[in-house]
Formats: structure tokens, sequence, C-alpha cells
């Protein structure tokens, strides 16, 4: 099998955040493979081969970006953000797993900008420190894990970053998770939500966890919930810095 | 004050993984200031000044980015991997937060690959599902916040990715750091050491928690520990795949 699969990191939208591995990963392939307004989006060149798909459908995806390249092909499939951070780079290797003759492909991950590393760029400095990455889909976990998950995150006084934060299937989910972050962290804890960022339609919300409105949050948005040391900068006529500073607590 | 900073990701390496964004904030300083490692492999142009300076000097480096600004400079600041993550970015705020002056300063945080994403990216997909990065540094927070974050990460079944493992200072923390986590995962968790990925040297160890060798992991080595869910693809010839599936448990 001479085929090649590169699962490849958009990042959230721009071009400037674009990888020129990325660029030349979409460039060289025979097929690209992905969720519709990627694809549309993505300059093809003439005789490039273009599969686009629904969402929810990335073991599909995955398996028919395999077959493809077991015929030869070499395939980019591309995904939002880094497509090993809640993306689709698992999606490839379950696939992959499923066939011994899959096994041999060269399937190759390009890295990417993922939501929560533009979102922290706009905020200020939010991730400066210790921090989790949890996603609140329970489409593929029980939410008693996601719970368990939330509480050692609290107790640990991690930075929270919750992606997939709600959808219209799931819509009470963030607000399930906000009610438990309230019994363990400070009301005053800083908590911004990043709706689309590098998009047109960009929203920062800067709040704190007692007062968060949460009927804001959809499946754009990346929430990050502070730890007890996370502070906002106040700035005259500006949006205030929010950050996390590297030194923790005694050490300081 | 008309100046600028930028807080610029060179990702971990190769210029593959340094975005258009990062290119052009760096093409368009009057003055870039960095580690020198850093300094050194930049191109620079004519009429651009560089300032080297030492590692551990974050917040010198810092303030002589914004008093440049303040003095009406464009000024970049190289940081490796992604400034917002365990790099520069906070050390710039905090420096920021100092003088009242420098409040006004336009800082943007350039964001870039971090360590982890150019490992998971080589390993197949070891960050498929939550996920927690700690520093085992302790020059800046005490050694007792580091353990209880380990034995949160491991009772909440994160992936945990550790940053800083080791450095002459302090050589025996990743050994503590095993030691506890031995203690509370299976021996059988798979365990990866990533070495300066994206660099000539770069070297990739597969191993387990309960036979990993901790004398290999040095300052450049990034260390990602499994959850109960990750596992190795076996792959005839070549090295197994790391995965973290998107299911988890009973929802599978």
């Amino acid at each position: 099998m001479s085929g090649r699969v590169a699962v490849v990191g958009l990042g959230p939208g721009p071009a400037q955040w674009i990888t020129p591995e990325a660029s030349a990963e979409i460039e060289a392939a025979s097929d690209v493979v992905g969720y519709t307004p990627y694809i549309v989006r993505l300059p093809m060149r003439a005789g490039q081969r273009a599969h686009a798909s629904d969402n929810r459908v990335e073991l599909e995806r995955a398996r028919l970006s395999l077959k493809l390249a077991a015929d030869g092909a070499t395939v980019a499939v591309v995904s939002g953000g880094d497509p090993g951070i809640f993306a689709m780079a698992a999606a490839v290797f379950e696939a992959a797993e499923e066939s011994r003759a899959w096994h041999a492909l060269d399937i190759a991950v390009i890295p990417g900008v993922t939501a929560m590393q533009a979102a922290a760029a706009r905020l200020g400095a939010p991730l400066g420190h210790d921090f989790c990455a949890i996603s609140l889909s329970d489409n593929l976990k029980p939410w008693a894990v996601i719970e368990k998950r939330l509480k050692a995150a609290a107790e640990a006084d991690f930075v929270i970053v919750l992606y997939n934060p709600a959808s219209k299937g799931r819509p009470t989910r963030i607000a399930e998770a906000f009610a438990m972050l309230r019994g363990l962290k400070s009301a005053t804890t800083p908590v911004a939500f990043a709706r689309a960022v590098g998009r047109p339609d960009e929203k920062l919300t800067l709040t704190r966890l007692g007062k968060a409105d949460v009927g804001a949050v959809d499946m754009a948005t990346l929430v990050i919930v502070g730890s007890s040391e996370t502070r906002y900068v106040p700035r005259e006529g500006a949006r205030p810095w929010m950050l996390t500073p590297r030194s923790y607590g005694a050490a300081r």
C-alpha cells in the first residue's frame, strides 16, 4: 500500500493560523476529505477530488480516507483546530484499527491552532499555568464521567477549558456544569466565553462564575473558567486582560 | 503611546510549524526580543534590532519589550511553542500589570504549536479525549500543589501531559511524580516520552507506567501519561499508534 493519509489541522478559521505544513499537505493531496464547510472554503486546484460530508460522521469520513489511501491516493482529511484535540485524529486511528490492512498505511497528523489557543491569545494569558480541557459532549461518554472530572479539576484548582459546551440536542449541559462549579469555586472566579474566535462574528464575553449567563453559550463557544489565581487586569478604555500568573500561592 | 508588543509563538522548532501570522509579526517588528537560541535562528532583516537574553529571565525580557514599545517601537517577543502555554505570554502581562503606563499598550498574543501538540501528532492521537497539562517546575509553585494536581488528574482519569519534567536543579521531580502516579494508576498505562519533536535529535519512547525509565527524561522531553482508555495499536514493522479513543467507558 503506497497511499498516505494526512489529518490536517486548519486552525479556528483564518488563513493566518494555517501552518505552512498544513497548506503543503492540502496542496499535495489527490483527495481532500472533510466536513462540508471546511471543504467549501479551501482553494482546490484542478484535478483534486473533494469529498465533503456532514458533521457527526467522523468514523465514516475516516474510513473513506483510509479506503482511498489503500487504493493509492494521497489523502488530506481536513479538521478544524488541531486534529489531535477533540477533532479528527482519534477517529482516523480508531478506524485504522478496524482493519489490519490499514495498519500498514502512512498516517500523519499535522498539528494546528486549537480553539483554546486562539481564545487564550485574544484574552491575554488565561492558560499561563496548569490547566485541563474537558469536552462537555456526552455523546461518547457518560455524564457521570464529566461530573467527576469537573469536580476533580475544581478541587485541584486547574484552569478549566470546556469544549463543546452546548448543542441543540443538549442545551442544558453547560448550565449543569456551571451549577456544579458554583458549588466548588468562588463566585468571583473569572470566566470567559470566546465565541468564533478569528471569524467575522467573533465575540468575547468576560464575566465571573457567580453571574455568568450561560444562555449565551453555543456550540461555537469555548469556555475558560479560571483558577483561584486567575485575575482580570483592568485597563482604562479597553477590555481587561485575563491573566493566570506563572507563580502559584506560597511560591510567590 | 503608539508602540506595540506581539508575543509570538515559534512552535517547537521547524519553520513548517510557524504560522503565517507569526512570520508576519516578526517581519514587521522594529525590535525582536527573546531567548538567545530563538533569536539566533531567526532570519533578521536589515535595520531590525535584536535583543537576545538568557533563559529564566522572562520578566526582565518582558519589561524590556514593554519599555521599547512605550518608546514607540514595534516589538516581537519570540517564544517557543505557544506563548500562552507555559511560555512568554503570562510573563508579559505580569510585567504590563506593574505599570499603569503600560496598560495602554497594544499587546497581542500570536498563537503557535505547543510541544504537546507536536508530540501528540507524532504519536497518533493520545490527546483524543479529556486531558490536563501540568508543569513539574516548582520554581514558581509549591511541590504540594503539583502533587495535589497529579492526584486529582489520576483520580479523574485525565490523560496527563507533563511540561518541564526535569532540570539540572531538580532531577528527581519526574521520579517523584511517577512514584505517585504508579500508586494511583495501572502499571500497564501507556506512557510516551517525546523529546525534541521536530528537531534533528527528535526521539520518541513508548513505554508503560510500570516500567518507564524516567532517567531518560530531560528538559527537552514532553511526557504523556495515558488515561485508562489510552492504548497502543500494534503494527507490524512500525511504531504502534498511541490512541485515546473519543468514547469512554459505558458510553461506547
